[in-house]
């Protein structure tokens, strides 16, 4: 009899790996479809282009918010795929979902961007950075579980890769509670939270988060 | 004389998988752009934007399953290209036509989305998946006859990769079928299906299909 | 004093190759966003479904036309990648304008599906093919002179990839003045011209163009 | 104790490269989707059609001077990335921004093409290219700092990477200044100036900038 199809379906963590950035790539660049041209009519000086550009602000904000948030999940993709020592056809498929929670932050962020100040716009957006974290936090545990890390590896990384993506969700969940002060809030929180991601420094308390 | 081209174009599985990665990337997200915006107009609360949304359900619905489609014959399309031990230009154009197939997905989504109820759309939709599996079958018969595979490699696994094809199309083409009764009973079987392609099961009847 | 700049730059081929596989999968996927659906008004049955599909018989031809001319010449780009020993920056931008035609497809299909019945949109795709087929000739002569190919790969295969571009480009050529009796004759003949590459026939004199 | 999160995070210059190159090809291709067909209606003949195409000439202006521009910074980026010898967290993020400003560039495009006549565009126009260079630069820099470039190599290239950047951007920053006399003549210097980086001319005070 042969080899059951389960067993060897799904293991290559290079093709995973390129599926991801291909999807990653084609969702951050659809982001910046969302800013639409002014309509050219009526606006013939300089200050007419500048003044209609200055009224897509916000959806800027928003833009660079969910390509920053792109940004730092593919980092922590990233950072959990190269310390696979192989995969399997379960925690592709945790990916594949992850893919998935990926493809919606276009619409995510568009709704957000167009009812900017809606409560239920900004908590929809939550949700799927919720179901991000959930997924990354789920392909650890069972990548860890079906040993697909190398133990010793698995030892010293196991921990931080964990409390990042807990503490990281515990500040989302923080931010988008404050849109029950402003949705504003919220945006500027989430913001905040993602700079210190990207700057990523060195010492101090902010380290450890 | 010089060697014949056709001996030497088409030799590359790395370049064929990066294809095929960044065009089911591409397609997976495309099925997004589907979702479309409520209109801002009329929506001025929480309550009234949830309503709009929860309009789009069905699109939502058929969306996740196009998702898990494509997930699906990627995986599948994976787990036979990195079973190649090399590749020639008639396998190419085999996948080729197979990446044809995958870039109508996304018209054939929104066909159903659009035309829910109709059995027309549906069974278009279903032709679709039908050319899929056909042309993955086609694809590893192919490399059988043509010893892409390496001989002891496809002695053990060549049935179980042939058998999951025709077990999958099998139930596709029963889900299909389904639509004479009503096209939800046939979105809801086949996302089922997926559903236990999805999950994987390692023991009972379902761990065979 | 350090190294000029230009002998440094563009020495990578797998970069270039995944540049241009990500590009070529973009562009296979966008051409489908060209059959838009019927409208939802007026169609409640399956066979008005049909009927309003069927219109869009001609821009479906067109598609696949479309993705076939992508195909061949993707597969054709990968020939002479994969028999490139090393890269430089002049036939890095030489594969760059190759990209650029190929980014200029979608928009040469749109024209030809939009106005099938004019000369002068078939005689503008055809333009994008021509400058294809020039591209790929000037990059793989450029490739002999700088030897970037191998010596003893070059001399076994140099004449059937520069043949197979010549040959190929005058049946494209002639397809297109076949226009001048009607358009559907040159899309008709060229469809044939295509389907002998996908075949790739193993004898007789079709297994020479 | 673990390992600090930020210690293993974005260590890959494989899946940056990855996520460059897709991100790259999506910009690339979705400028051409700024060419908008001519309507069918009152286009009956060749010369119709010729003549509404070329109202669309100075948008293929920009839309080529735009391609030329991403090519230049994919082979800058490019160049870089094939000399690290590892990478880090930190300058993963200088290369996310990096592929922020790439993904602004096809609205920077639509929106010079759309007010070619007016400053305001070109000078954000110019901001982009800024942008893209200033953290090309940075990263450079860093790199340099952080020992992410092998002592050797550094020591015979760096300073001809720099240099590369700075004149670069002195000739687009004296092109965008030009729009004080007329965009068309900034566009035209653009352009002249790209085109020299395309050629890459060998010897003559031209192959030093």
């Amino acid at each position: 009899m042969g080899t059951r199809y389960n067993l060897i379906a799904g293991d290559s963590v290079e093709r995973l790996a390129a599926l991801s950035d291909g999807l990653f790539a084609v969702a951050m660049t659809l982001l910046v479809l969302d800013l639409k041209l002014p309509a050219r009519e009526g606006i013939a000086t300089d200050g007419a282009l500048l003044a209609a550009l200055s009224a897509l602000a916000p959806r800027v904000l928003v833009y660079l918010m969910s390509f920053l948030t792109l940004g730092i999940f593919w980092v922590g993709q990233q950072t959990q795929l190269s310390h696979f020592a192989r995969c399997n056809r379960h925690v592709t498929w945790i990916h594949l979902l992850f893919l998935f929670a990926v493809s919606l932050m276009p619409f995510s962020t568009s709704l957000m961007a167009e009812f900017i100040t809606l409560r239920a716009a900004l908590l929809l957006y939550w949700l799927d950075i919720l179901l991000l974290g959930a997924l990354l936090a789920a392909s650890w545990r069972y990548a860890m579980r079906a040993r697909l890390v190398e133990p010793e590896v698995a030892a010293s990384i196991s921990r931080s890769v964990e409390q990042r993506i807990y503490i990281a969700q515990a500040l989302y969940a923080f931010g988008a509670a404050l849109c029950f002060v402003s949705t504003w809030w919220s945006i500027g929180f989430i913001i905040l939270v993602q700079m210190i991601y990207v700057v990523g420094p060195r010492r101090g308390i902010l380290s450890r988060i």
